[in-house]
C-alpha cells in the first residue's frame, strides 16, 4: 500500500505539495508541480483515507452547487461552467443539487452538505429570504449567492454574484424601441423571484424613458409548477395564446428567458402570426439552441463564464478566510443581435 | 440540543423508524409516517452528527450520478428524473459530476465518491471499456451503468440500464422509408459511443431490410471536443452544409439527437432548402425544446421516468445486497410524430 511519502518521493516534491493537492489547496501551484503529483497518485495507485483525513483537516475538496433545476438550460449552462472553473483550476467536484427554488429543500440541502463535511457552497437561487443561508453561514459554511444581490436593508453576511438584471431588461425594451415599437409586452411565469422582477423593473423603465406613445403590458401564465423551470416553453406558448387574442396586441415582446422566447415564438405561429413580422420576440440567456431556432434569436447574453469564475474563486476565498467583507460582484449582460426582431408593420 | 429520542417521542414512533429516516430506508415506511418524522426533526432542529454516524453505518444517503455532460439536455433531463426519485421516494441526495465521457476522469470521480464514503453510483457513459468501473465495484461501490449494455464477452460485473438503441436507429429510418423516402443519411458527431454505434446499426438495418432503390450515408462532422455533447447543435449545423452540397442529396436525414437535429435545420435552412419539403428530419431524445422548435420535430422518445425510477431501485436495492445477479434493463423507444417529416419531392 502506497503512501503520502512514496508519492511525494515519486513525484520529487514536498509531503506538504502533495497533500496540498489532496486538499484542494492547489492555487499556488505550477500547473506542471500539480501535474507531476497527479500522476505520481495514479501510478502508485495511492488512496488517502479521505473522510479519516477531512474530520482531521475539515477541508473536503467538494464545492456544493444548489440550482433551482438544471432542467432549466440557462442553470445548467452555468453549472458546467461553475464545474470547470473548479475541476480544471482547483481539483474540486461539484455536487449538484436541484433545490426548485424550494426555500424548505434549499435549507436541508444545506444541512445534508454540512453534514458531509463540505464548507463550500454556491447558491444559484432568487430566493428573497436568505435566513436559511445566514443559519448555514452560522455554522460554519463558506456561502456565495447567486441572482439575489445584497438587500439594503439589512447587513450582508456573504457575496452576491448576479447579472444585472435590471439592465437586461432595459436592453431588451431598448432594442425593440429604437426598432420602432410602440406597444410591448413581457412574457413571464406567475412565480416572482427576484431576477424576474428586475428584468421587468427594466424593461418598464426604458419603457418610461421612451416617452409618451409607448405602452406595455406584463403577460404572466401559470405554470405547472410554482416557478416554472421545467415548463418554460409551455409558457411561452401559453403566453403566445393571449398575445394573438388581444384587441391592441403588442408588436413587440420581451420572454423572461430564452425557453420561454422559443414557446412563444411556437405559440405565436400557431395562431397564424409571424415572426418578426407579425410580432418582434427578445429573449434572455442566450442558451446554446437560440442562435439555431428559426428565426434565429435575438437575446440577452450573461457572461456566464466570468460569473462562474468569481463565484468559484469567491465562495472558496471565503472558505480560506472567513472574516473577508461581504461584497457584491455584477455582471453587465449584452445585446446579441439576431432576426426575431424587425420594424413593426404600422411603422413601415 | 435534541437527541434521536425526542425526536422518536414527538413523532411517535420508534427510534428505529427515526433511523431508517435518517439513512435513506424509506421504502417501506408509510408516506405519513415519513412526513410525520420529517416533521419532528425540522421542528425540533435535530441535526445528527452524520459524518460520525457514517463511519459507523457505512450508509451515506448520497447518490452519485456521473453523466457526460448536462449541458446535453438528454442528460441533464435525466438526471433531474434520477434526482425526483432518489430524493422524493428515498430521501437521498444526488451528487452529480460532469465527465466529459473521459475514462480516467470517470476513475477519479468513482475513488473521490468512494472517499467520501458513497456507496451508491449511477454511471451514465457509453464507454465500452468498463475496467475502471469494475474496479470501484471490487472496492465496494454498487453501480448501475445507462446506456452501454453487458458486453457478451465478458462476465457482468453490474447492472446496466439501456434505451433500446438499436431499435430508436430503425424506427426513425422506418419512418421515413414508410413516407418514401430512399436516398438517407445519418447525422452525428464523429466521437464513438455505444449507443451511438447501436443507433447507426439499427439504422442501417431498417434500410438494408427495405431492399433495392434504398441507399445510406453516414455523416460524422468533427466536434470542438472529442464527443461534442456540448456542441451538439453546431454538429448538426455542420452536418447540413455537407448534405446540401452533395449532387445525390439524401431526402431524409436521422440525427443522433435532438440538439444535432435542430441544428440540422438551422443549417440546411441556411443553405436555402426547407423543411420537410426538401429535406425531411428525425431527431432522437425528445428534448422539451423539441415540438416548440420550426417545424415541430419528429423524434424517438425515451421513457426517461421509467429509465430513472429503475436505475434509482437498482442502485439502492444492490447497495443493499451485493450479491444480487447483474442484470440488463432495456426500454423501448417510441416514435413521436410531429412535423419535420413528409413524403420526398420526386415521390409526389
Amino acid at each position: 500500500m502506497a503512501t503520502i511519502q512514496d508519492v511525494a518521493r515519486l513525484a520529487n516534491v514536498s509531503v506538504s505539495s502533495v497533500s496540498n493537492v489532496l486538499n484542494g489547496r492547489t492555487e499556488r501551484m505550477r500547473a506542471e508541480t500539480f501535474a507531476r503529483i497527479e500522476e505520481a497518485i495514479e501510478k502508485l495507485g495511492y488512496r488517502p483515507n479521505q473522510i479519516a483525513r477531512h474530520l482531521k483537516t475539515g477541508n473536503i475538496p467538494v464545492l456544493g452547487l444548489l440550482v433551482p433545476s438544471t432542467s432549466n438550460p440557462s442553470f445548467a449552462h452555468l453549472a458546467v461552467a461553475v464545474e470547470e472553473v473548479a475541476q480544471r483550476r482547483h481539483n474540486y467536484r461539484v455536487l449538484v443539487c436541484n433545490t426548485y427554488r424550494d426555500q424548505r429543500l434549499e435549507a436541508k440541502m444545506l444541512d445534508d452538505l454540512i453534514g458531509l463535511g463540505i464548507r463550500t457552497v454556491i447558491v444559484i437561487s432568487s430566493i428573497g429570504d436568505e435566513r436559511h443561508i445566514d443559519a448555514a453561514i452560522n455554522r460554519g459554511l463558506a456561502v456565495v449567492s447567486y441572482d439575489s444581490g445584497i438587500s439594503a436593508s439589512r447587513t450582508p453576511t456573504h457575496d452576491h454574484v448576479l447579472p444585472d438584471n435590471t439592465l437586461a431588461g432595459r436592453l431588451a425594451a431598448e432594442h425593440l424601441i429604437s426598432h420602432g415599437h410602440k406597444r410591448l409586452a413581457f412574457a413571464k411565469p406567475r412565480g416572482e423571484t427576484i431576477s424576474r422582477r428586475q428584468k421587468v423593473e427594466g424593461f418598464l423603465a426604458a419603457i418610461e424613458a421612451a416617452g409618451p406613445g409607448h405602452s406595455a403590458q406584463i403577460i404572466e401564465v401559470d405554470a405547472g409548477s410554482r416557478f416554472g423551470d421545467n415548463e418554460l416553453s409551455k409558457v411561452g406558448f401559453d403566453a403566445a395564446r393571449q398575445i394573438a387574442t388581444m384587441k391592441e396586441r403588442p408588436s413587440g415582446v420581451v420572454a423572461v428567458n430564452d425557453m420561454t422566447a422559443i414557446g412563444l415564438m411556437a405559440g405565436l405561429r400557431d395562431s397564424g402570426l409571424s415572426i418578426p413580422d407579425d410580432v418582434s420576440v427578445v429573449g434572455m440567456d442566450n442558451i446554446a439552441v437560440a442562435e439555431y431556432v428559426w428565426p434565429p434569436l435575438t437575446t440577452i447574453a450573461t457572461p456566464v463564464k466570468e460569473v462562474a469564475e468569481t463565484m468559484v474563486e469567491q465562495a472558496l476565498a471565503r472558505a480560506r478566510n472567513p472574516d473577508l467583507p461581504p461584497a457584491e460582484f455584477s455582471f453587465p449582460p449584452v445585446l446579441v443581435e439576431r432576426q426575431s426582431v424587425t420594424r413593426p408593420r404600422d411603422s413601415i
